[in-house]
């Protein structure tokens, strides 16, 4: 907490101002989600924010409580209006399915609220792209900042509307941005994910049933998983061949990433590189010694990068994992929420 | 397998005559579920059996294959029909739904077909209480025989219908009807029982999610599951307090049984009780210095069970445990065949 | 947060003053264990409170770091050391195994440091029972108050010494003594409970190797455990038939309770003498139409508490659930040191 | 069981000639470990074979049973003794640490007795590679088969020393041999293992405990693997990355390759090579629609294989699994002997 080299995040003027006026009024739309209820939690907590509305994701979802949050929201859950969530909220956050996201992002920003979007429905900028990816979507009318927070800062603090990256991605691109800009990655990259389950979302399937998940792996979404352009886009159109495993555990997600350094590549350069990109974000931890495991890392906001580099042939393997609900999903959409209105970048999260 | 005390149930004068004239046409319905799955399993490789129809539980289920069981039996799944069921098979596992069981097994029995069913339609011998607790079945014109093997092998022997006990009844009768029939037991007795997720069944659910079951635990049915009248049925009508738990795990069951043995009674004799009950039970294996755990028993047809007497008072914990789709289902009903047609109780059920 | 019956746990006049007065100086001693991470977790980001010191469990250990909380703690664990121990803390939580806590604690004691000590070593009271199951450990010079916060809230605000319940204790007498002091029970008490592989401690061994517990389910301590002896001291001397099992989880603790109340007590009386004992209590959460599930109260301090009673015969299921190192150690001796030092009893337990 | 592409591994004259003969006398030494038990599990059902002599790894290891094994092997495992093994044995498999076996395989060769390896110390067949990654171990007198049954039937069949792959090569060797024989590889491979934790052995450490593994995954020998060496020899030194991860499940390999063959190759190319090379081989499974899971393999002796090819680019992603201590360690050791011995190669592994 004393680290010096965070103090860059620290609070600024803007937040002293914001902080006068009371705590920001925030809405939830898409509450009961597993990203939605970490969402509750962690705004329940915020210490400048206060959850002004809460709803579910569709106007016909019942009233509802969560049990497993009472004493530390006791509030309720509302069926979805959009109307009075945009009169309710200084900002909003969308943990909606896409095509919901992307009726009702746009339309926020209209009413001159604030949004920070959790689905993909904004994700790719290339209209052909974003078409096959995520086909019920349209074009945003207000362009969307990409909300890694750790690349995107400055830009994110004075949008109106952020996109937040998906949970896969958000993990490759803290491992990878930095080698790429330092011209240090060579040729085409694997990346072979690991993910618990809560990542395939909520809704009860053959796929997320206990029997069949338990004592079990499986790739799904080979060469055709929507995180795959996404990542080429951040990485300006490196071919990316990336496969995710679903593993028998509730939250997290390891990547394990091959990729070529040019030879003569030492690892003193590697670790200067990631080292000078990240020493001031609060919440990447390089890790040295031991490569990241997802037990350091669940219920957090950290991403932990580490890796071993071959030196005599360049090939390097990189080990990026997070939450894949909190850095994944909700708590890289407070960290942006942090950052848009001038709080320490690390409020709410660091508990 | 060369324990003098399995002699009683080896190979008898009927099962040569039957094994003369071939494999006996078996006949399954409702092979796509996790306890049919494992009888398919199970009968693919008996040495005395021949899978001759494999059906779905209804007539508008898409006929498909097994991929799990790829080389281990390469048939196909068919829709349901009764017709066809009753003219391919000599005998016919039922592991229905209990009111598709409680047609299906009286027409089929009519017909001059010898048959296991898997399901709850015809457990409770009370006519009020079936109806209570299965209201949607009727009563049986042929009696069938309570197929708790180690207990009724020589009705099983004559049957040509025979109903299964549930999983929990048979963890907990195994271990408890040997002391009622001793008079060793006094009052009422409390089974907590813990199983894992398979026996919720194959139908995804919230309750089936990996994400709610992982690293959890949570009772059910609490002072109303409907085999607590089965055990206390079996018990001559003993109270039973039965609370079952779902932990996370796929398969297996484990029983913690609380009852009064009288006062002066000495860890002795409930040795020589259990003993002198189950010497010659090939299933049934009694353990003194370690007490049961699944991890023992799953993917077999064993029933284990331990025990620790305080004798100064009479309090009495036993510990039994099985595997719900084996020694709980497919296994003891393939059991109930094997006695049925006259061959090794051990048949195809000791790999 | 808002809940009006929490409003006699606020802030005292006392706190106040404290609080002016700069932070406590916590000292931690067996700060690698389990519960002694969980309470360096809890006390870095506790808003009263300072790590002054935390140390390992004995002087021959080696200096480290705890990489899972880098940025949340940054701080270095370093060989015990008594006399720098009692020097540098106000308050030390103690999490040493019995016989080093034994004496350790009456040392820090007579320093004039007051202690919070998660062992068992001055839980029992009566001095044969203490050298029966704890035989390594000597009387106390000063008697401790048993910190069960919510029963003992006022002697534990004067307390030099309190010593924390077993975890088990705490999940089973925070559903049992509001009823035993409503005389609401009758005759002897069984508690069936299922605890996570934590409960083990950290040593490696073959219990607690992952493949001997994936999968399985296993009784153990059966009639011999020692936080037997504790709940039935708690309990004014009631007979306890306390099981405690491991299940294939991490962190938690389910305990099924059966008891029987007189004949005639209704549902709605059993909800009135609960909801009076605690509804005041910020982290016992009574469940009426869902039962408790240890999803629910992972990583959080709350206990959660359900039952049904079958009104008939008077036969009562409980069920009680907590996490086993937070409200069942190192949260728990946080709440008392918040109570200890006349703070908010949900200081740094609530995010 | 009626594929006809089976009929070649059929029961030979040879075969005949030995079944006369009575049962083939078997040691097994090492039997007390994961692999050692499944040897047992395995070799006491086996229709041709006899378990002569199972014996603990070491002279000093106690006399012991194996609980969970009752009724299916009711033997004794007794302390490692040379003379007495190979007086018993027509094959010895042995289930040792690698520099143990490095000395019994040679003396047991020499007295005449059939031996199947299971450890890596016969593996490498570069004096300088074995040196490197198994230092304990010396050159072979007699130059071992390796055992990759598919692979090597022919020389397996007359060998008397057999030398079994490693359970990860195992795996690799399936999905990629058959591609490199055809000229269809291009390049380096990348293959990025999941294993359950029963691959990290026997002995309690704090890599498995079960508090450190479960809701976790952790990269392990990243680039320092001696399985590396073992898949390069075997693809005639093309350069291999191989990362091995620890998943929370027991028993279960996943193996996610990623490859490149020449621009142009068509999916259909690929089928007809697997499907030439493997239609024949019993338990290798070739997985079109769906890709192979852990759960389909696990405790079978199947090995899975499926892959995905992006046609444009030639990039190539196969999934290949298998039970690690049956196809992997114990089952394949199996296979090998049944070759050995000129029995159907499936003899025992396909209930």
């Amino acid at each position: 907490m004393t680290d010096p080299a965070l103090s860059k995040t620290g609070t600024s003027d803007r937040s002293a101002v914001l902080a006068t006026s009371g705590p920001v009024r925030v809405g939830l739309a898409g509450a009961t989600g597993f990203a939605g209820q970490e969402l509750v939690r962690l705004m329940a907590r915020h210490p400048h924010a206060q959850i002004a509305a809460a709803m579910a994701s569709s106007a016909s979802s019942p009233t509802r409580k969560l049990p497993a949050l009472d004493r530390i929201w006791d509030g309720t859950i509302v069926p979805f209006d959009l109307a009075a969530l945009a009169d309710a909220s200084d900002v909003v956050f969308l943990s909606l399915p896409e095509d919901a996201a992307g009726e009702v992002a746009p339309a926020l920003v209209d009413r001159g609220v604030r949004v920070i979007d959790l689905s993909g429905a904004f994700r790719l900028r290339d209209e052909a792209a974003r078409l096959r990816w995520y086909p019920k979507t349209k074009p945003a009318s207000v362009v969307p900042v990409y909300g890694l927070t750790e690349r995107n800062r400055e830009a994110i603090r004075d949008a109106r509307f952020v996109t937040c990256p998906g949970c896969y991605p958000t993990a490759a691109l803290l491992a990878l941005t930095p080698l790429a800009d330092a011209k240090l990655l060579v040729g085409e990259v694997v990346i072979d994910a690991k993910s618990g389950i809560s990542g395939a979302g909520k809704t009860p399937s053959e796929r997320t049933h206990f029997s069949e998940c338990h004592g079990s792996v499986a790739a799904y979404g080979v060469l055709g998983h929507r995180h795959t352009p996404e990542i080429e886009q951040e990485l300006d159109g490196r071919t990316v061949t990336f496969v995710p495993h679903l593993v028998p555990l509730d939250r997290g997600i390891l990547e394990t990433i091959y990729a070529k350094v040019p030879t003569g590549t030492k690892t003193r350069q590697l670790h200067d590189v990631m080292q000078a990109a990240w020493a001031s974000a609060p919440f990447v931890r390089l890790r040295a010694e031991t490569l990241p495991e997802i037990k350091h890392v669940a219920y957090s906001n950290f991403c932990d990068i580490g890796w071993r580099l071959d030196e005599p042939t360049g090939r390097l393997v990189m080990v990026s994992c997070l939450d894949n609900l909190v850095k994944g999903a909700a708590g890289q959409a407070v960290q942006n929420f942090n950052v848009m209105l001038g709080f320490d970048e690390r409020a709410g999260l660091l508990a």
